[in-house]
């Protein structure tokens, strides 16, 4: 078992009408609030007009088209801008990670007096940010209970995590009535990304008996629940289990103890996201299963035989390799059976710039040290077998 | 799935060797420390000597001599008098649960100008406490990751839990090595009183999948963990494992979402401890099974059954109560198995004072609330039925 330094001090306040708690948790951290959000659908939904009318005694400055894969130019930088022409006390976050990760790098930013793209390359370190609350619009990335975000840079085609423990959001609401309206497309793709979480802090060396019981959990519970969700997207009880098993994916706390996978298919998908801005979770989706075939061998396989039989109740009485087979396979099916096109060119991706793609991903993201090593051409094989 | 509002701060510095850190840990909390700890334990195993070289340049001041069953008189009141004679800015508690309740208590009172019992019976709402360090020597009852402490009052027969957001350690360390002259009694109690907390939560109503899946894995990990260090004391990896999976049992994670049991066998094992001072790990074991027994019907079967078949392995093509009653049995025979003294009378408990110990829970503990309430009458049928 590994040393660990853990926190998560960020308060969840969780349930149907919790929002009712917002100017009781915003009051002590200022007057001036910059909100963000994304494209609108919090005004559709009704919840801008409940969110305003609560901050009627705040001074409200707004950042709005927040886009997911959020990006540093315009997103970051305007507010950034915002924050510091007003003064901003505190930033109200609301809608998805996407906006969550974006508002944290504002955070960070509207403290630093440099160009706030050395603090989410670590060229500068993070010392201070604003503090940040949430409210969650959509469940996946389990940006609301941790302390890092990820911000695109198109014209480098840059995807990069940014952690610091400054960036742990004060309190996270999360009021799972308000995911009633995400789509199937995006539930689907939530699911994956938070099953790849789990998986990607679950395929590691020296896991606890813990780490493994709680991850197996997860992505059992993150399977079951979305099965309900795309029978019943209003099926409360589905969509608020679903919400919490996302919001522990990326904290850390499912891997206290274990050294680490080096989360390699979070390491190829930036790159595809990055890329050609296609939907994270799809992305991950269509990785996993050609990552799980690329790196099954003998040094891997009792992992993948645990997690099929624990996670799918495979039979255990098989031989290992057809166990580890056999869950991989499963792995696959359950991506599809939830109606995410399981191949890259259903994304809109085609094999021309896979090389390229390779090498970047390669230069950047250390998954030569990865739970099972990557290569530039093993992540040029994944790639093609995901085609 | 029941609101909920979770927060859980403290920093978990864990592994060999982590108390490097202590003096940057402390330092930012002030320079005047009051150093507390049980009955010289730490002193025989040189973790005394080891915290006095680091708190060199710290002003220090000691409270030895707490208690198993932490005392409000002497060690609450004295520590208070301490803290206040003194201006002491922080709490280090070293040694086990005991001493951080205790410390806990002290905090909380040297913030306060009454008597501190008006804070741990709630009559007088908790506003403030002084900041608490822990370094933890012995893994049972999870105090180091919670806000709360269990403080006896002798003349009254009381034993009471006292839990303010106020309590929440700043920071605990957690170096498995320091467990390893733990007694195999008190290993084996301290694992009884971890899966009791652990037990107290999986036993509620409407548990989530993912509720369930980590319970049952903590319960899993602590029973195999515990047999491997009755083996061999010195095996990191167990002490490490049991450790944490101790530090998970009393901070609400493990049922986030759920509506609670009511805590039942904490309770009742509570009037043990205060009539009679007995190990409260030892008090649950006894009482858990017998506990099992009386409130296994048609309404928590398939409680009894999913315990039975995710935490022992029990084959679950059988009769629902057939495979809840191989479950108490398991339950009852693992504890056997560890060491522990299986009824009241080995531990010095006789039939005397029975019906005056289930009198006094009966009007404290509220358990006509629990998952399946208890009355009078139900708490001294249990406590007959553990002679």
């Amino acid at each position: 078992m590994q040393n660990f330094d853990y926190m998560t001090p960020t308060r969840l306040i969780f349930g149907e009408g919790v929002i009712a708690k917002l100017t009781e948790v915003l009051k002590p951290l200022g007057n001036k609030v910059l909100l963000t959000y994304g494209g609108g659908s919090i005004k559709k939904m009704g919840l801008y007009d409940k969110v305003m009318e609560l901050l009627k005694d705040f001074e409200v400055v707004e950042l709005s088209g927040i886009q997911p894969n959020p990006k540093y130019d315009p997103s970051v930088l305007d507010g950034v801008r915002l924050c510091k022409e007003n003064q901003v006390d505190v930033i109200l976050a609301v809608g998805g990670g996407s906006v969550l990760d974006c508002s944290k790098a504002i955070a960070a930013g509207a403290k630093y007096d440099g160009d706030p793209w050395d603090l989410i390359t670590y060229k500068v370190p993070t010392t201070a940010a604003l503090p940040i609350v949430d409210i969650m619009t959509l469940a996946a990335t389990g940006s609301e209970y941790d302390a890092g975000g990820v911000i695109s840079r198109t014209e480098t085609n840059d995807k990069v995590g940014y952690v610091s423990p400054y960036l742990f959001p004060v309190a996270s609401f999360l009021d799972p009535t308000y995911t009633f309206s995400v789509s199937k497309k995006q539930t689907a793709a939530g699911c994956a990304d938070a099953m790849n979480h789990t998986m990607e802090q679950y395929f590691a060396a020296d896991t606890t008996l813990l780490n493994d019981g709680i991850c197996e959990a997860n992505l059992r519970s993150l399977m079951e629940n979305t099965k309900a969700i795309l029978k019943n997207p209003e099926d409360y009880r589905a969509r608020a289990e679903f919400m919490l098993d996302c919001t522990y994916g990326c904290n850390g706390i499912l891997a206290l103890g274990n050294s680490g996978s080096g989360w390699p298919c979070h390491g190829m998908e930036h790159a595809l996201s990055a890329y050609y801005d296609i939907t994270h979770g799809e992305g991950l989706a269509i990785i996993t299963p050609r990552w799980m075939k690329h790196i099954l061998n003998d040094k891997t396989v009792d992992r993948f035989v645990k997690y099929g039989v624990n996670v799918f109740g495979i039979d255990k009485n098989q031989d290992k390799y057809e166990i580890a087979n056999q869950a991989i396979e499963a792995t696959y099916k359950f991506f599809e059976s939830i109606g995410i096109p399981m191949n890259l060119q259903a994304v809109g991706i085609d094999e021309s710039r896979i090389d390229e793609m390779a090498h970047h991903v390669a230069e950047n993201e250390g998954l030569e040290n990865a739970y099972a090593p990557l290569k530039e051409e093993d992540i040029a094989a994944i790639f093609r077998a995901s085609l």
